[in-house]
């Protein structure tokens, strides 16, 4: 059997950005990944096949981020079993809160996994995946306790420096 | 040709006191219109097939209400080019803001027009959906016409019960 | 008879490059359209003026777009019987969230057709009033059609786009 | 000169009990004043007729009162230069906060005097417009003053009652 | 007896460049004033000698503007039976909601007529006080019937300007 | 010199319940209070001379709940350089968001120390002032400590009694 | 190696009702689970111990609920790199928001997978977790989708129910 | 026994800035503290053993800030029974609404003492762990009410300032 992979979709290619940061974790990780601008309303056909095709293939969750009335997460979490996490982006005058409730949400019996709105959320949605992958691939665990104990440790330097200028 | 008629969608069973507003509205100025349960996420398929029935057979309009992260009309108006009317509904703690923000806020090229949260949007949808079949039926237009007045004198006669009684 | 037009209502001429929006839509789908500043409070009776005789001379909808306490759309629609699109504009330090609310939350009998907040929301109202002009104009609604399958070929080569430097 | 007079307006008789509360506070200071229900959209031109006459016949402030899109109080300061009061109504499941922005953000140029949410600020527009007249009428302004130490004696004797129970 | 006069107060020199627009208005409509900078917090005995001292002196309203948890406006209603006009400014992150919240809830008893946040509000202000002292000076009312006309004409011709454009 | 005490404001008798916490918490650990019911805006002058009064005879802390455009703890905190523990309350239809953010969003040099809103808050207002009096007297240190312990103890009881059921 | 289970974290007993709604998803699809009180700020050794111990034991998902300040969620995740999903419960006046917030708005690199406020959430809270634990478990696959199917079916058979009404 | 001091704690050294104005108010009067970088969720541990071994060695007050889902000063409260002070930023989307609910919506039995977000709430933990620490330090409490009156003689020389111009 193939290995496991990500589906990270997005809306249009404005939010390439952002998503960058999630790309950037698969990526250190070395989570397989396939990244897919399609739209939940302007391409609805696209995003069907594409959900269906990549959970045949193997997908093993879908990273999913919009903004605004965001229904990408939602419209992936009713055609596919696979866990469905959600990133809210920030894009428009409502900053975000717009995205949050339409991706958090979702009633009984289709979760979205959401996280935070925007960048942190976006680098946050890597990792969620991957210890969703790490349940079933033991390096993988190791990888991403080595990644928190180089977060802690950034944490403790800044400490120290903060602590020379005292 | 058959005569236009509209399509009340809801997500749920339990949306059927707050529409059942809209239905009356509908009644009350003669417009015929089909109800339908089905769901964005649960019945994604049935949805689909639905709307593009409905689409073909004549439909002029479509109504759609839910409540908490509202996808229903956002998902209509990606899957036909009539006008589509999103009904927020007040099912969850967070009090419709999340179904308003979830309906209103629709990305450019993908309309659903939007009105107020609960019953007196439910209400409103119904007086929308006649306004715009109205532009094509003279005889709607009238009998519309006398339901506002209608309304109007209803506001007067309250108003004179009320001088009555200072 | 002379074919139905689009009036296009702004509070103010500081909503232009918003409202250019709605007008280039309005102008790809060769929608005729007046524009006209006029504003709820300011110009009460001109307001009122306008709407009684542009519906008058064949106005098939109205879009109204204000920032702050938003009244135009409400204000439109208590004049006329003519579906009113109204698109809340995010003018002040609360970000559109008093537009909206001023706009969409309507009482029963007076409804306003709501778009999102600021520019997605004057492109749909553009989309809205052609998809309501649509229902007796095949023509009209084969150009919809078009637009909205370029919209979709736009976000599928996005994507190859981004296949391609992957 | 005929004594000035106070215009209380509501969109609709299902507000007559929160403003009792200013009713109240107009009887109980000596404070003539008319009660009318009138809408801003579903009778506008009777909003119309009535502030204009009312303004001429000596109306000093004009007291409106609405829940949801609250334009009442707006449309009302468009049509006079006397002062207007605004109470928002909690009528609907935003708790208010519709009413609240619809009523106070009212552009440069149409001020609208807006008071608290519901029942407390039904009260105080009440003391508003009774300040305002009492400008004027140094005898209003007496009984405003007795009013106002009554209030403060009963904080008073509340915090007595208070102490012996301690 | 002396004219009546506005009393502006804010919290802190930094709100000057937003209450420009106040004194413009109250410049321009030729009712005299005056500005000071006192705080509810920081100087409360201030504030509470120079409003008992100002109201002896014939101050006729007064317009307190504040920003965060805005507290000017009620000390300053709590302290007088003059009208109070409260401005709620966005000088923080949560711009300006924590200011409409904090002015405009007032308890029963205690009325502040609260304008808009902001820039829009700052010259209701003016306009708002205006009219209050109009009902007692006939000239003072035909100044602002012929700013109010200026400004109607003002909305014309940006219409006029718009249609020679199209 | 005699024992340090709390003073317990209130802005009204209605506010009674909910402080019963404050004071249920301030008697079980053993720390002297005055309860008091003040308006910062019906009796300022009351307000301010028993806050004097209370500073100098060795309040160490006041607690000081309101509701609405909560201005209470502000107040106080512009009289004393005690702490001011300020507890906001959901007494009207916003829920207490209005209270809240008038509670804490005190400017640069006046500081309030804010609690959750309603009971919650009203309870942590006690432990707040408990704790600060604690820092100068080990005995009551070692009553919060076993105060806290049994809750922890509660906790885990209540834990034992749900794993003896599953 | 012993089967995967879920642990299930609640910070109160009150919590247990909307809880029960998680057990009951689990229980239906044949997930082991185990369900515990502690709270993140009364017992937080406890808590930590407790994550740990379950973490080496072969918890494969943690589900935290809790309201207000919702921090048992955020707490577990710095303590585990197993998913942690968390259920914001509108416990207080501010119906959720608050804990929705406290939830969802993690930091980089400490996610929380956040579902809808209260008993929506608390359904999907389950699915989630079987979604993620189905990943390595065909038959628990198999279940979720008849479990699926089911919800679709119900959908299905409400609208046969509204036809035959209709 | 040695001088009680203030801990300074921010989960990321990005915080720094905000938090310059805190450590300024505490230089300037002279208040010793210790400022320190530790994560509630990126560096547990390092958080606990900080704050167990700075309570042992004699800290008075903590005082903590954090953005997003703002848990330091929770975690914090929950491990120490001396008094915490919050200060939520706003480094995200949302403004700080996310930090202030996070922060101050804590249940009951944990208090965490929160002030304004950002940085007026910086400038006021300073102040407030000041307060709380003259309650047994006469001369902190003669600084504090010399630098209270010198920012009173700011605002009388800014009004100054501000007469001379008019």
């Amino acid at each position: 059997m193939s290995k496991p992979f990500v589906a990270v979709l997005m809306g249009s290619d404005s939010d390439l950005p952002v998503l960058q940061s999630t790309m950037d974790v698969l990526n250190s990780l070395g989570i397989p990944f396939e990244a897919k601008i399609t739209s939940a309303h302007r391409t609805p056909d696209v995003t069907h096949a594409y959900v269906k095709d990549a959970d045949a293939r193997g997908c093993a969750a879908f990273i999913c981020a919009a903004g605004l009335a965001a229904h990408l997460a939602g419209t992936v979490a009713g055609l596919t079993l696979k866990p469905v996490i959600g990133i809210p982006l920030d894009s428009g005058p409502l900053q975000g809160m717009d995205a949050l409730l339409s991706t958090v949400q979702m009633p009984g019996g289709i979760p979205v996994a959401t996280v935070a709105v925007g960048k942190p959320g976006a680098k946050n949605a890597g990792y969620l995946a991957a210890q969703i992958l790490a349940l079933s691939d033991p390096d993988l665990a190791a990888r991403i306790r080595k990644d928190r104990e180089a977060n802690a440790t950034a944490v403790i330097q800044k400490d120290a420096k903060l602590q020379a200028t005292l």
